[in-house]
């Protein structure tokens, strides 16, 4: 939880003239030890979409989800007016538009991959990579999209608490999520494509 | 052959105007990232060049690498039309013409090098370092080759269908992809007098 | 000790025009191969807080961190001053003004994000991991806090030594300390609460 | 040996105005992977100051040594050449006067820290660790020494080779390889004195 609130502090960065490289090797790195030393604690489920394909593709208990949902809504928001708060930016409510059909092509690209890495390597038994993999992935995301989103609703509802360079209007939020979600069952399906379960594979953490 | 696409698809960054030194780093590490998820699922081969020297170098059956490099084709051209839905252009062919001498013997040596690094690790019972080997290497090789290319025939194809920055205009697709062949049977040889296979040794994925 | 030398000598790069970006990944790159180098000698304690936060929940003798400190402050001006050398500056006190509430809050966030890194991984049983990750997070620390900071009263006190674009006037070095020890004493109860010490675990360096 | 060739071949990224960052990130990569690749072939010794504390410090022939260091140098120049003809330079001895006692300095700091962290890995055992760790250190050393060499005297022999924005005066050069060496016998004494070797360890390529 501490993990998408540091996360999303991130997202005032741009108050401060840095552009989208800083900001790309920044989460990149900051994502990757995040998920690194909290997955012992709660399996690093920083991420929603994360967290609902988890409960469909294994059967979990739904319960745990829901509850990291809200946690992770939670961290999103605070971590948005944690970096205002740092950067002295007044917390209102973001204006600038940013959906388009390009732009959610590019959310549904970037969260199926992001699910196909996660859940590839997890079905794989390497779930020791996921961290590197993951900081990885979401650092050459930024460029290969052309949304440069986390592929995280809590971080997009959170964006939607900083009227800044990382800012996204509500209503654009709404377009993101429903992208994001298109694109976590295109993952999901790709995932079970290509990584059948067919054997119980022992996990290493 | 979800690599190949995703790849691709940055070809079209430039058009947003990011510059080389985003594209080398947002390549390196997505390019190890999906070696590193799809490696269990068609060894990620997501380059002719090394699914022929693969032929070549481990009597392998003939009949894989021609599957591969017709997919492998398919999914550059694929990701580069993908590329452009994202960023909103249309698909045509480039007509930017990039080939010389500076830059086929750039692509001669790019190539030479990344067979080197792939079948060098591979020779010596080392496969699980390929993954971020590449990355580094493609995203280091952007910089000490004239030709910033992705040493990779079906990614030079991609290219083709893309008439923006990163595009490639056919006749120079060519020139290309005849010195990525020329580059690969340099790294082959290479390959083999530094590491010949004597020992059959233990690979672990 | 060699470590915090060469740490700060960083300091002064602000001369020669670079910016924060490479001073990010320099600093990254960097501390992490001094930590993994330096880790068999002395723990590569190179940050008072950390020796003091190891004090804390280990219950280790207090001498050797009292040591440990002095050493390490030695380090930071050592540091700095060598910096200074390298680039042809003179020596003297900074008279830069960079503290305010928002840099102090960067700051206690930047150091308890920084223990939290170190000591989760810690009481986890992965301490080999404690170099990288360190230097990916200081790498990324730099952006998503608004200090920019080292999150270490030594570097903290070198950078006093150095009236270029890294120095800090004493009057404000004086707050980051603060905020500093703050940043650490929430870092120890995050960890705590997260990574509560039930069981004996193995370390493997 | 190919591996120093390819690594001045970076020498000339100047002509088409690369900057340092893009320069430290590049040879960074690069040189992890070559170390890495070509470890099981010649130890990787692209150094001539590295094969002198080898020998110094482990009472090796002698003549190892001398023949690496002669190939080194051929490797270095060969390199230069090389990527002139990619960039279509010409290859002309350099005019560029660059030493001074700040970036003297700066050589002996970084060619000390380089033999550190080689042989502080290899005596504690980790010898396969050296390869990211140089990788990084000498990303990171450009930026925190005022010379921004390679703590290399084969390379910084090529660079007299390419009158580019990488070049160095042949009379300059003997003051960058004098320092070096200097920095050598440095790096050697610290290392002595931090890890003695008392035990032999066992060494995992």
């Amino acid at each position: 939880m501490v993990g998408s609130g540091i996360m999303a502090s991130r997202l005032s960065t741009g108050d401060v003239g840095l552009q989208l490289l800083e900001n790309s090797i920044a989460t990149g790195l900051g994502l990757a030890v995040l998920i690194l030393v909290l997955a012992p604690v709660s399996g690093a489920h920083f991420n929603p979409v994360v967290s609902i394909v988890d409960l469909l593709g294994r059967g979990q208990r739904p319960l745990d989800p829901i509850a990291y949902i809200g946690l992770q809504v939670i961290g999103g928001i605070g971590g948005a007016i944690l970096a205002n708060a740092m950067f002295g930016v007044s917390t209102t409510i973001a204006t600038a538009d940013r959906i388009g059909l390009g732009t959610a092509l590019g959310e549904v690209v970037a969260t199926a991959g992001l699910v196909l890495v996660i859940f590839g390597l997890d079905r794989t038994g390497r779930p020791g990579l996921v961290a590197p993999a993951v900081g990885a992935y979401i650092g050459a995301a930024y460029w290969f999209t052309s949304s440069t989103s986390f592929a995280n609703p809590a971080v997009t509802i959170g964006r939607t608490f900083s009227d800044t360079f990382a800012g996204v209007a509500p209503t654009s939020a709404l377009g993101f999520i429903a992208a994001q979600l298109v694109g976590g069952a295109i993952g999901l399906t790709i995932t079970t494509a290509l990584f059948p379960r067919t054997t119980t594979r022992t996990e290493h953490p």
